[in-house]
């Protein structure tokens, strides 16, 4: 028993290792060694320092972002402030900053005619197919309410009174050019426990109060001027205040952490949102309905029903830090490494086929034995082991030289 | 010093290949080239064309969603138009459909008694025990307002008088049914700079205006009815109304980037978001608190309490794109060869261990040389190389059938 | 044709194994053993265990979160509820307490003094210096309205009048400590369509009114009070409430799916989120403003401007469930194998280099063809094989012993 045992720890203990066969030849060496290179290359070059394959990656970012509007404009001769036209006014990373409003005010819940073109009437029936209708400003109740000459009326509706007419067009609050967003990002990587802000502690108050964001002269300014950005995306402010957009504010970190951890600082850029539909025919723009409400003495609720123009600013935060991990990393190497030994499948292939003596290089690589024969050869085993040897080393078409020197011995023996 | 260098030179661009012995046994070929073949199936199949191994993937997509809620209801005798029940109204990817409210008109502060259930009493003593009660509609003075005959009264209140009471049960606005959600999302995966949007730009505005969506019929219409979401969940009006619910809508953009970016669509599927807590006795449904400020002549603040019970919809946007990339291809490639390698660890196994001819094969395939006899062979090295050389085989238990072949060699050369 | 056709079979059936020397020493055995043992302990360990790189990982969570305020607190004489403190409403992931006001009654359009320091003047150029501010809580005139006798006075704006003068400092609601957050936060894994919520089902209602989370003895507990949210992020109230504050309450998936799903929980941290501008002069703190508007009998529209100093709470949620997954799994055991046969490579060198008998390995290990002599010798093919072989084994340095065997046995074959 403990013979076996022995015997076994032994065995294991026995080293094994690939044996090669080593060639001389110059071509065949250079060969190996350029596509060596070329792997090495393209592993050190690409996967490890363009794309960074040696790095774990935290994409799972937490955000927290916190906007401030400063601006005044006019609009319709009132002078709106930031609580007059920021919605909502928390200064989260979503808001919007209207531009023009059609403003119905003093509605009342009643019975009155629709403003639309698509409730135009001439008798009850044309308001009777449109019933339970979704697109008018009340519940149509089915009466047309006509002129008295049996001219075009409008369809009546129940619902706050009087209906809004939104073909009013006032001029959009121009100044808002002028306004500027301060925006207070923080950001954490989770798997690296790195926190940031999207400027250094070090910019002063003075600074941050007069500064505007360039990406050149002033890369680490978090306020951003509406004009400024609007140019940044080719966009007039015509064109957004027609209809009113949305705005982009991208904030990327992209971080190495393998370098300090100044070095992560976020890069800005701009997009029109709504560039996806930009062709299309349908929904352009963004406009939303809000109301306020009154009470008046005599308890009726009243409200100011508002349809706004706005331009809705979108503050997205995406980061990716890479930092070194044994696990890619090694993942990677070991590619890498066994990537390099593909380099002898390219030789081989060169040796074998296309190389001045490829007879002899096969000769040496390939070591035959051929199972049909050695299972009969097998069998005969007690009769005469040299002549199965014999048989199995003719049967090699591979080993040309090699059984040359061989049969030389043997032959020689025979003397 | 050049002849070294020479040497190194030389040295280095040596090539060097493993030496293979080749067995020539149809059962041991078929079984090696049918395990091959199934890992490369293996790969093919599920690496790389189920679980896209090939593919660089970007999960981390910045999305816009605008909404628009469209319809009109009755509730408590009043039209509710969008401006009345969609909370916020500047139409984000998250907002409440109010579907009833339990209304307290012109409170003012003051005192008063309570209207729970929890807070009735029969003596101040009782009220004291809950000073500092976070759950009334008032801070606790720890007075028990009581009824003249020493029946059970009410706590009193400091606060918005008078307190709500939230028994009422008011029939809610059942025409949510009919309401459409119109959602607009463009998304735009980073990694790979591609935008898209939830509907192609040739839909033209009545298509819009009139279409619903359904997943065979109408897959790119934008517009959404709440009946044909609760249908899709399984979900009655009466339950979602009767407590309030959330509903998620998310739109799912699975794209496989090699393909025409044409291809890259959204697929809608809708959730029940408080299915996680279904079960849950406590935190049921959804509702919320807010007030409408008013001004009396006076100067006295009034305000307008309403509990509102509502369906809430969160659009979560999720993306996944994947697009062909050489690091994850090549080190799934790099995985697929060196696995098909793996079918030799298996047939060695086999053709050493379970084939007739066993040990001829492990004759061929394993060389031995044995480090304790060389070494003292060493020390005697110029006495008999001849001599260490047998020995070295003799004490070889693996290569009987080369060892015979070879002492055939020798012992004929003694003759 | 059938005969090649047969060839080809034939050839392709063959198994090509490679040829290894075993080496039968303790000391190189045992190194090579402990190598390999230390990278499957490696792999096991760091790359299985820990990183779980057998698994598929899903961080692309679907989340939706509801939160919901309770408590009352007194600020400037006034009872204060959540629907006079939370903002917004609806008991999204992301509201603010407002803990103090600046409130500037009654404002109507028209023109009057500013309040802010920097517009302060004494002559109208002053002002008319500061033409287009937008620090100011109005539209600057250019008028300086000074006190008669030439004192220092004020720019004229024109705006909301009277304008704000924040340097009012109320006392903030202190009660703030003792309100409560319930949060109802229910995730989903899209990848492993696992969905969670972050309490259990079988918590009772009077549970959930009455407990306070605490990590250790109410982990469970989804309710969590403003103090102890403080207390764990080390801040005081009166650091918080001075400048209004953010918070984040992380909620932390981190669930392998391997396991039951039942141990899939959540894990809750607290962070002051705007901590990355701790060190910052600017910007400190949070704050909002808004507005109540009125309308006067007379029409005249008439606000209530509010400057908030709040809390704000935002609920960041991030997942991060693992699952066995055939891909992961694959790529790291084919990392683990081929690691396994580095160890090969590292006793190599200390076999060939620093071992007692390194050139008896050499020897056995290499086999050697040289590419320019048996080019020649090719050549020279027919008339002597012998003769170049026995060049082909003199021209080998490295193979020693093995060719002074061979010659043994050629030599005497000579006798």
């Amino acid at each position: 028993m403990a013979h076996r045992v022995l015997h076994f720890i032994a065995d294991f203990f026995v080293y094994e290792t690939a044996k090669s066969v080593v060639v001389k030849s110059w071509s065949v060496g250079i060969i190996n060694r350029v596509v060596q290179l070329l792997i090495i290359l393209y592993f050190i070059g690409w996967v490890f320092m363009h794309e960074k394959g040696h790095q774990l990656r935290d994409t799972g970012i937490e955000s927290a972002v916190m906007t401030k509007v400063k601006g005044l404009g006019k609009f319709n001769n009132h002078v709106m402030d930031v609580a007059d036209y920021v919605v909502p006014s928390q200064g989260g990373s979503s808001f919007a900053v209207i531009t023009s409003m059609v403003i119905t005010a003093n509605q009342t819940q009643g019975r009155c005619p629709e403003t639309e073109d698509k409730f135009k009437c001439t008798t009850d029936d044309n308001c009777m197919a449109k019933l339970g209708s979704n697109l008018g400003n009340g519940i149509i109740t089915g009466t047309c309410l006509n002129t008295t000459n049996g001219t075009t009326g409008w369809c009546e509706i129940e619902g706050w009174c009087p209906a809004e007419d939104d073909n009013v067009s006032e001029k959009p609050m121009k100044e808002v050019e002028n306004f500027t967003i301060f925006i207070k990002n923080s950001i954490r990587f989770p798997m690296f426990n790195v926190t940031r802000g999207n400027f250094p502690s070090s910019l002063n108050q003075s600074y941050i109060q007069s500064c505007h964001y360039d990406p050149v002269d002033h890369p680490f300014c978090p306020v951003f001027k509406v004009g400024d950005i609007l140019r940044h995306i080719n966009q007039s402010l015509d064109s957004i205040t027609d209809k009113g957009g949305e705005i982009g504010i991208n904030i990327n970190w992209k971080c190495n952490l393998d370098y300090n951890v100044m070095y992560c600082n976020p890069i800005y850029f701009f997009t029109r949102l709504d560039a996806a539909f930009e062709n299309s025919v349908a929904s352009k723009g963004y406009n939303f309905r809000f109301a306020k409400y009154h009470q008046s003495e005599d308890g009726t609720e009243r409200r100011m029903l508002h349809k706004a123009k706005a331009i809705r600013f979108e503050i997205i935060v995406s980061g990716n830090a890479g930092k070194f991990s044994t696990v890619p990393f090694l993942i990677n190497l070991v590619a890498a490494l066994t990537s390099v030994g593909l380099a002898t499948v390219f030789c081989d292939i060169i040796l074998l086929n296309f190389h001045k003596g490829a007879d002899e290089y096969k000769a040496k690589k390939f070591e035959e034995v051929s199972g049909v024969v050695s299972e009969s050869a097998n069998n005969r085993h007690c009769e005469g082991s040299q002549m199965s040897i014999k048989a199995l080393e003719k049967s090699s078409n591979d080993s040309g030289t090699f059984s040359i020197g061989r049969q030389e011995a043997h032959s020689s023996s025979n003397q």
